[in-house]
């Protein structure tokens, strides 16, 4: 991540940011020793917090005030902590972000009883809020997100499927969680209606284009840049916008055979890597997730006059722009 | 279990325990073919639903209404339903009541997962009641029932712990989520504050026997009552109350040495048992358990006259009296 240019996005909200990090600390803080190492490690890992941000962004259309919004901002990074120590579980993940996952330095049952941990926090975190609408989305967001966890498993090495399928499984897997930090973001910062779906269309849009981005990049980033070896989607059977681009490619066959039986040598990896870099396919996805980000940039187009209003276009635009 | 003497105790609620029967059916149902089978064999492993029976009971020194008080019990069955699943990973358990486990039908990562959707599911149950004490304690007791099960992973196979550590343990393992039960159902219903602390205490009392009862069942069952392996616990490295009353005693330490080793045979399991049942340590946790099982019917005692008093009662002698 280019963790400078996103600083400088970043710098309005920069000191209530600093009092999610402190929060963010605090809610994961337990009496267990076991449970405080594995949260520290997550907590080291970093991560761009864009969830809070894109929350914060929201509330200032409307009553901003740090102290409620971080009852609905912290909550919403435990939510995507959580989900990520499970789904390494799930892709059998042993590195993210150039760090060793919960599950490969400890094993699956303290990564699942350390996500499960988080996930509580998180819902003990948002009770303070007392707006019965926010507690419906944040609960309706959890269900989706878990619904597309188990889709995600059953897609896992299929070939039969279709790009809608892929959709599905963005939308609940990234998607759907951005929508909801703008619409709580608003909702809870007492945005008007209008404006509230102005904002929750804006998330969603920017976290299809996210994913997409996401997705391309686990092929054309480097190794060192991924944090783990390009190509890991699709080893864990995770079939991304560019493979089903290419599933019918004459050339991808071999490699495709191979990936499925497990057989892929790592010479292989790197030349499959070589040519889905040079295909079409990669600029076709870069097309779909473009219509994405200007799907959201007229969404913010559309709102009202605000200093925050470029801010949302900027973060948008990184986003959908990402390099690595 | 001894299902027709509980069936009498619950004929008062047999109509609303069906209405709560037919909400869980309808809160597991999903989008994906997985989940709903796994969801379906949840469903039909049955369970006492004894968690949703307090929260009617308690409800019931309220105002009791079921289609107000069925979204706070539906919530409480799924969150035990979601943490036996997790209990099963991390315990590697491959069967349950005579039925195989989620982990043992599938695998772990869709245990995973199934536990994480129902547990969202029972959020996004719990949302319905506008109360916000109720959504603070359901929080609360998820935290303390993650952190629980952390702590019973690392306190596995410790035979350096004392009786204190164990009662940390049941306590967020078991007694927390029916003390919730019954203090749920009285909020939620409406009971005043001296009643809904009675109630508390009870349902704490009621939980504590009930683990140590069945713990000790876990020794002096068979196989068959139990549907699955006695002396599973210990087996997989829990150790419970009769166990930390009989760590010193001579006669055990072979068999506790080759527990700690793994290499326990069929024909020592079943010495070990026989050794167990005769020793005084089933008659001292049995105590223990009575001590529990006294202190909630003094809080049943306590409670203003109801048609419902008696019933609590027998549900905690029946729970803390029952024999397998």
């Amino acid at each position: 991540m280019e963790k400078m240019k996103l600083k400088l996005l970043y710098a309005d909200l920069k000191s209530d940011i600093e009092i999610i990090e402190t929060e963010l600390e605090k809610a994961l803080n337990s009496s267990s020793h076991l449970l405080n190492e594995a949260s520290l490690h997550l907590l080291q890992a970093g991560g761009k917090r864009i969830r809070p941000v894109f929350v914060l962004l929201s509330a200032k259309f409307g009553d901003y005030q740090i102290e409620r919004m971080k009852h609905i901002a912290v909550p919403l990074e435990l939510i995507h902590m959580a989900s990520l120590v499970h789904d390494d579980v799930i892709d059998d993940s042993n590195m993210r972000r150039g760090r060793r996952t919960v599950k490969a330095q400890w094993n699956n049952r303290v990564a699942m009883f350390t996500g499960d941990f988080i996930f509580a926090r998180a819902l003990e975190y948002v009770t303070i809020i007392d707006n019965p609408r926010a507690h419906q989305i944040l609960a309706r967001t959890m269900v989706e997100i878990c619904n597309g966890e188990i889709i995600q498993i059953e897609d896992k090495f299929r070939m039969d499927q279709h790009i809608k399928d892929y959709f599905r499984r963005i939308k609940r897997k990234t998607a759907l969680l951005i929508e909801s930090s703008c619409e709580l973001g608003a909702v809870v910062g007492g945005v008007d209606e209008q404006n509230i779906r102005r904002l929750k269309r804006y998330g969603y849009f920017v976290g299809m284009s996210f994913q997409i981005i996401d997705d391309i990049l686990d092929f054309t980033a480097t190794d060192k840049e991924l944090g783990k070896p390009a190509g890991s989607d699709l080893l864990q059977g995770n079939i991304t916008l560019p493979m089903l681009l290419l599933k019918d490619d004459a050339t991808m066959q071999p490699y495709l055979e191979k990936v499925m039986a497990g057989t892929l040598t790592e010479e292989e990896r790197l030349k499959m890597l070589q040519y889905v870099r040079r295909s079409d396919a990669i600029k076709q996805a870069t097309a779909v997730s473009d219509k994405y980000l200007q799907k959201a940039l007229k969404e913010v187009a559309a709102l009202p006059n605000h200093p925050m209003k470029k801010k949302l276009r900027d973060v948008a635009l990184f986003i959908g722009k990402r390099k690595f």
